[in-house]
């Protein structure tokens, strides 16, 4: 039986590293061939397809799962939801993990019905993803559906408990008797995560932790010794290495770090534009991918996998 | 300009009543005439839209809006996007307002791709919604771009503050030292409807507050006087006409009332199942969409709406 923790450690163990590459295609970005036609919703969408499994097939060998983001998919309309289910068998088949940035909720049948559609492979779901990001303003009841479902399917989810924009603070921050807000689905997330346990220590239930406030993120990992973290904010959006090191166990397992601006659009960054420029873009994400796993090796206690 | 605010209190005078038709398509509660073909995500998605299309023709005449729920075309994958895509479309054709329960949120220029494909009509946005329904928990920030691009395009959101599920009480019911979680974001959403607000009094970004508070409902309306409603868990999740009465001022605006199983799947019904049965669906649809209409009006303000 498939077990989404236990698949996310030997996806990181395999490769040695715990960075995950997050897939939102920007069109203002894209390099400039794969603009250049038609600017409709239908040639944006292909025009975002290539692309990322341009970038897939540059990072399958190096890294353990990508992030496509949905929302960038959905701004195309259906012909960007086509694109997105391309996107995702693709990566599949080049032997990634799949975690949809989706940022889904709703409540009881209604989260059901979400969640049956994105989680599972080999056919038991339409978008057959392994993992899914799930916002957790409407409660519990609007989690469990999602929880369920993925134990059903060796499949998992991420709930987001602090993230990593300056806004967080609105209400994840807010203070109550024992703690800020974050903290009770930090608890919530923590007990499904220990139920649903696997080989490895780690459960299917993970939790999304901001890379850009590291006292929380360690505060968090001494909180949530089961839960695996999907850490958001490094690069762009200012998180560093160090930042993250406190979100490790020992093995260098429990969590895995998202770039995307970062890697996806290196060839425009200052550290890549002159070596590689638009038209070898794709030599600039491995440049880029391969710089933040050495990063991530000599600074954090990733360093300590054995890649086999 | 358009102005969505002004837009919905129009649609509410011109049809006389504030009833939302929740377009949430279940395979198994489909009529059995649609259901016979193979099982798989395209045929579910052809029924899907099938289904949907047939509400909108019977309720087009009857009612301001459509609350198509996302989830349950996403459970059918690609297929399901584009014949989402259709079933919007389709009840613009006919002239109602189309608000898509999407509870989508994310941060900065990702919510912007969001709000961008979602948000505006006539070739403005690839889905060509009214209006979208937005989670908070990730906060201002992830509002914000909303906003925004719902301001440039005469559209609307509905921010999640009170919801109408039991699990609603695990962060939104919280104790802070002014009050529960819920009004800091109705405090937000109330200013951000004051700053927008149009000839009737209402700005363009609503409230998602559930029928099955009426204590809240009641003291939410009185802190929130220029924040337009929307009422769920009215009918099957057992909110009913006096529960609701709170929601409105006194012409009968500043809330509309949504009721998915309950009307679409009324032939279904103890109330409807004899009378009509499957094949007489639309008759079910159309005997129930009256019989609610008529008790709002007959138990809420809304009966001092004057019908063009």
């Amino acid at each position: 039986m498939k077990h989404f923790g236990d698949d996310l450690a030997a996806a990181v163990e395999r490769t040695g590293n715990p960075v995950i590459v997050g897939l939102d295609p920007r069109w203002e970005q894209l390099p400039d061939a794969m603009t250049g036609g038609a600017d409709d919703f239908a040639t944006r969408a292909q025009a975002y397809e290539q692309f990322c499994n341009g970038v897939v097939d540059v990072v399958a060998p190096l890294v353990p799962a990508v992030k496509p983001q949905a929302a960038f998919f959905e701004e195309c309309g259906p012909a960007g939801m086509v694109a997105l289910g391309k996107v995702i068998a693709y990566a599949r088949s080049k032997g990634l993990l799949v975690i949809l940035d989706g940022k889904r909720n709703d409540i009881g049948s209604t989260a059901e019905a979400y969640a049956r559609g994105i989680l599972g492979r080999d056919g038991q779901s339409a978008w057959e993803a392994d993992s899914v990001t799930v916002s957790p303003y409407l409660g519990a009841d609007s989690l469990e559906p999602f929880i369920n479902v993925a134990k059903d399917r060796g499949a998992g989810l991420f709930v987001l408990v602090k993230t990593s924009n300056p806004g967080s603070h609105m209400l994840q921050d807010q203070t109550l008797g024992k703690g800020p807000l974050y903290r009770i689905v930090a608890d919530y997330v923590e007990q499904q995560a220990e139920q649903t346990s696997g080989k490895r220590g780690y459960g299917i239930v993970g939790a999304v932790v901001g890379a850009t406030y590291p006292e929380q993120l360690a505060e968090l990992r001494t909180a949530m010794p089961q839960t695996w973290f999907l850490v958001p904010g490094f690069g762009s959006q200012g998180g560093t290495a160090q930042d993250v090191a406190a979100a490790f166990d020992q093995r260098g397992l429990g969590a895995v770090v998202n770039n995307s601006r970062g890697i996806i659009f290196a060839y425009r960054s200052e550290a890549y534009r002159e070596r590689f420029g638009p038209q070898r873009w794709q030599e600039a994400v491995e440049a880029a991918t391969k710089e933040m796993i050495a990063q991530l090796r000599a600074e954090t206690p990733a360093g300590n996998l054995q890649p086999s």
